[in-house]
């Protein structure tokens, strides 16, 4: 049965076909579509079939997905999402980012400064509790208050009784509270990756396009107590991989979409959150691709960031492109009418309150007033320094960890304080050089938003130019040396005021003007969040429990058709294969990003050519995605999804399937290169379990 | 003697010397620095020396400068001058651009499509008739179209007595008008470039920086009647160049300074201008850069905007840094406090007007509301494509040519009919996939910059998104067809009316808005132009006549001595070898945009590797001197100057001379690469008058 949305997706298109169905659904494990793929697919989604899938999936917490592939607690993900490890790992002799790497054997196995896997091990409904707390004669502030308080209690509870990391996760904007536990695990070591060049391949150019032709993969491994942990739930190694109008899988950590938004939160994306984010991210990426272009130490530094502000930069193009065209928001406010109705007729029953649109519109423009700042100050875009960040850390710690749990801002709440001292702690180095690039970057973005002359401004620059103030905190800063953080963590209040390190002193100065800025834009999230709760009422009344909510970066299920597609007139195959990117490098002169690892070129010959690289399917995937296992039936990981084409680009708004797809690496793609080219036996058995 | 200005920029510097002496200035031809010159230097500025520098110089009309170098009208100016004609010839088989070009006889000159050099013949004063015909009495309004049309009266006049281009040149921001009248050439054909990699050899990592190794000249040559022109004026090349200490002259077009402004003008310039401009710049580079790497032809046909679009986001980005640093501002406004108090004692005597410098923020107020609309409607930043400018210029021709000469706007006026009409019916090819995406990505700004509901940035889209109406409106158009523009301009009125050229249609469709904005803007304007009379009489008086005017893309002189400087404790010698940039070349593994030429690579042991390449001097340059001429004391081309370092990037409003440099091509590199790379044995002799 066509949804509306997927109706509306298909007028968008300016088809004249009728969808017959969509797969619409990045699904909640507790609630999954088990009647949906019966009557589309006759697919029994079993317990056990969940269970295993679940505990095999892993949250990567720099913002992605991955997934056990051996019972020694082996895991895949994409290279671009290994990324950060590999820079934090390369030195000037080797660059792993660039080169990539494989430990022929366990010990040479290299750790991870920082990163932390998280595999779900429960879900606990706790909506009632959340919302039972809140009470409806509360002010913003008092309700925010309270749930935050009540937050903060239910996970140190969680976590006292179950040792396990414990997140309570707002789901529908508001309208269901779910409560989350994660299997933690912080010694990852790397274990294998491939060269940027081919996981890559294409760069920026061919980033949200198919074809494809990338390995975008990274094998790592999780330790407890020194050894590698026992991984019992898996996904086996798929050895052919899917096949064309194959029913697939995809069980990830979609990061955010904003489908359920209203047509005014909507709007307000359009003409506030999208500009202003663009802007950001081109100042970053002019600034990073001048500073990468002055040599090879430079081009080390900066290359995992500039992928990551061009990447976001391309993806924030197409939604802002999509929210421009005119049928996309009209729709929005049409699919809005028929709810609204109902609230006019039933409104009074739920309490004689304000219709939650208007409520959360009044939000927004109280938002409006302060957005800006909020997003310099509090969220920090004016301060883009790695060591800024750990002086604010520490200068808010020594002020919220005297508190109650429940009174403290959410980030130092007692449940989350291991994850946040890893982070705090990380070993992982610093370049200055970056640093103060970066950060007098920002100082000077901040002029160019606000005014040279804004009193906050002034206050930041104190006195000086952004290049030189930039350079002297940097500079003059002791924070890369983990033992003056955790002296200074450890030290508490008096340590932070006597302090006269130049960025503890900057986070000082800010701290008063971020907090009263995040103090109002709490309150109105609190506003919109009880309005939301309102609108997810009436939505369950009318259509029933089958609506999944927006993405959260959290365990979702997405299941889709691996086929491929037409694009003005021509028509793609559902699968690329290693010979192509050949053809494609030839194609545009072997240049970058065309250019082929040394590797590949001299082994061509090794290859099977006509093996599978990567392919598509119309399973709902998003940003966070990124490194998810592609199933089948059988529950076999048959790829790696890394990517969806420029026509899933509108996916945080409609779902669409007649165009976009998601784009993952073959499994046997991946077979084939690791026995070929990268002489990777050990790998390859403990994939294929011989 | 020091001059105020000089000693402002050794403090800025943080310097603890006293500059003993300054090389500002870009002088008049007709206020030449001759006891200056004597003073400093012994060197008598002759009316001999003046008269041939001035008609061997060149402007090149896509803002830039040139010269002659020999009596056949051969002229030498930068790649990156020539780049926009280069471009144009080349095709998809033959790439000038990337691969240079090299014409052995005449027959082989290929003639650009729309390429005018204009040529400096006389300069007349004209203060007195155009500030005469401004009454005190006149409104804004009245007193900007009586300047229009006595300007269009005197131009009208000139070009009938003496058949030569006419301009009148504002100076001192509307403190003195002269008359410049031009031998103009139209008929400009490409001699010689070098390959892009050599002649921009760093690329943007290296513009605006020293040591630089870039062989950036390009020879044209100019033909009358179908014969190459006698041009008796034209500089004899050096074949040694410059030493260490030299005194060397700068005779070109430098486009823009502000260092005439206000206080309040720079203060707008650093509020509103810059994070506008800089903005907007970015947001195109984003652009630009990915369409470039989508293949070959795509690399060809954005890599000159995106060249010129990359240099002006650096330019502006230093620009931008420099008014964030306080002292800058703080020193111009004690700088105008004399001023004031001169004013406050005899402003009476002046007819008991508000203060110029209150006039000025008065108008900066006004302009303040309007301004964003001035540069996306009327500047056209709202619509970046070739045709819309077509479209524009017929739609507005077919209003303002049946008007009186004086009442026109100006660009219409008679004396400048020929040179537009030479630009719009430039038969240089146009693509239509370029096009598309530069209008697609500007009205997407509009809306980024307005709001997407503004009803200007509505009727522009007309209910599509920026792409699909860019995609109509750039493949619906005719406009391509340059008899089509023939038959538009020649019908008039009527046959634009009739029109249903979607890019015409556009063009009319906003030419209401886009006219009414630009009339308060003139307006402003006027009232801005009246207050620098009174502020420059004042400044005359005080300081007499050695203040030069701030740059107006005229003829100027400027003088330097050639030295290196100290840069982060490393002393720069004043100039690199051939040698140095293999080096350089290695030392970054021959990556792009260090990668050399085959051409180079291949001849390495033909060159003397110890040949002066490129050097610096302090002479006082800006963009649009690009290409011109340094000269020794004899009047010989030592040089071609091509860029200035990044110190120099605060030359719009303060001159320092400490690190500050302009950046030229040795003499003798040009005839070393010439003979021993490029086997252009004919350009040598007539060169070396041999």
């Amino acid at each position: 049965m066509p949804s509306v949305r997927s109706f509306v997706a298909v007028c968008l298109l300016g088809l004249l076909s009728i969808a017959v169905r969509a797969d619409e659904g990045m699904w909640l494990f507790n609630q999954p579509p088990r009647e949906l793929l019966k009557d589309r697919y006759g697919f029994d989604l079993t317990d056990a079939w969940l269970a295993k899938a679940q505990r095999a999936s892993i949250r990567f917490n720099n913002g992605a997905s991955g997934s056990f592939v051996s019972p020694d607690g082996l895991c895949v993900t994409n290279h671009h999402v290994g990324a950060d490890s590999l820079q934090k790992l390369s030195t000037k002799e080797k660059n792993f980012y660039q080169d990539g790497f494989y430990a022929k054997s366990r010990d040479q196995e290299l750790k991870c400064p920082d990163l932390e896997l998280n595999v779900l091990d429960s879900i606990e409904e706790v909506t009632k509790e959340i919302q039972g707390a809140v009470e409806a004669s509360m002010s913003a502030q008092e309700a925010d208050l309270a749930r935050r308080a009540i937050i903060a209690k239910l996970t140190k509870e969680s976590l006292a009784k179950t040792g396990l990391r414990s997140d309570v996760v707002t789901l529908y904007n508001g309208g269901q509270y779910h409560l989350y536990r994660y299997k933690k695990y912080t010694d990852v070591r790397l274990v294998m990756a491939p060269e940027h060049a081919i996981a890559f391949f294409g760069g920026d150019t061919d980033n949200f396009e198919y074809p494809r032709y990338d390995l975008d993969i990274c094998f790592f491994r999780v330790y407890e107590d020194g050894k590698p942990a026992k991984t019992p739930n898996y996904f086996a190694w798929s050895k052919t991989g899917p096949a064309e109008g194959d029913l697939v899988f995809v069980s990830g950590h979609p990061g955010t979409t904003n489908r359920l938004e209203t047509f005014e939160l909507l709007r307000h994306r359009r003409d506030f959150v999208l500009p202003y984010t663009l802007r950001l991210l081109r100042h970053r990426e002019a600034l990073l691709r001048q500073f990468a272009e002055k040599g090879p130490t430079q081009q080390r530094l900066a290359e995992e960031d500039l992928y990551s502000v061009a990447n976001s930069r391309k993806a924030l193009t197409g939604q802002y492109q999509g929210l421009l065209d005119p049928a996309i928001l009209k729709t929005k406010q049409s699919m809005e009418a028929p709810l609204r109705a109902t609230w006019e007729r039933t409104g009074k029953d739920l309490g004689g309150k304000t219709n939650p649109w208007d409520r959360i519109s009044a939000s927004l423009e109280n938002r409006a007033r302060y957005e800006t700042l909020y997003y310099l100050l509090e969220r920090g875009d004016a301060f883009d320094s790695r060591l800024f960040r750990i002086a604010r850390t520490l200068v808010r710690a020594a002020d919220e960890l005297p508190k109650d749990d429940g009174k403290r801002l959410p980030e130092f709440k007692s449940a989350g304080l291991e994850s946040l001292k890893f982070q705090l702690f990380s070993p992982a180095p610093l370049s200055r050089e970056l640093e103060r690039m970066k950060l007098a970057g920002s100082l000077s973005l901040v002029a160019e938003v606000l005014s040279a002359e804004e009193p906050r401004v002034l206050k930041a620059l104190a006195g000086a130019s952004p290049a030189k103030r930039a350079a002297a905190l940097v500079d003059g800063s002791k924070l890369n040396d983990v033992s003056e953080r955790r002296r200074l963590f450890d030290g508490g209040k008096k340590a932070i005021d006597e302090s006269t390190d130049p960025m503890i002193v900057l986070a000082r100065l800010v701290d008063a003007d971020a907090r009263a800025v995040r103090e109002k834009w709490d309150q109105d999230q609190e506003v919109s969040k009880q309005a939301f709760a309102d609108i997810t009422r009436l939505m369950f009344a009318q259509k029933g429990n089958d609506v999944p909510p927006d993405a959260t970066f959290t365990l979702r299920l997405a299941y889709g058709v691996v086929k491929g597609y037409e694009e003005d007139g021509r028509k793609l195959p559902f699968t690329t294969t290693l010979g192509g990117a050949f053809e494609r490098a030839e194609e545009l002169n072997n240049r970058e990003p065309f250019n082929m690892p040394k590797r590949w070129l001299d082994g061509r010959s090794k290859l099977d050519l006509k093996t599978p690289f990567n392919f598509v399917s119309t399973a709902d995937t998003i940003g966070g995605n990124s490194g998810s296992p592609v199933l089948n039936r059988q529950g076999e990981l048959v790829g790696i999804n890394f990517d969806r084409n420029r026509h899933g680009l509108v996916r945080n708004f409609v779902y669409t399937e007649e165009q976009a797809r998601h784009v993952s690496v073959h499994s046997r793609a991946v077979l084939e290169a690791l026995r070929s080219l990268y002489d990777a036996n050990e790998l390859i058995l403990e994939l294929t379990g011989k």
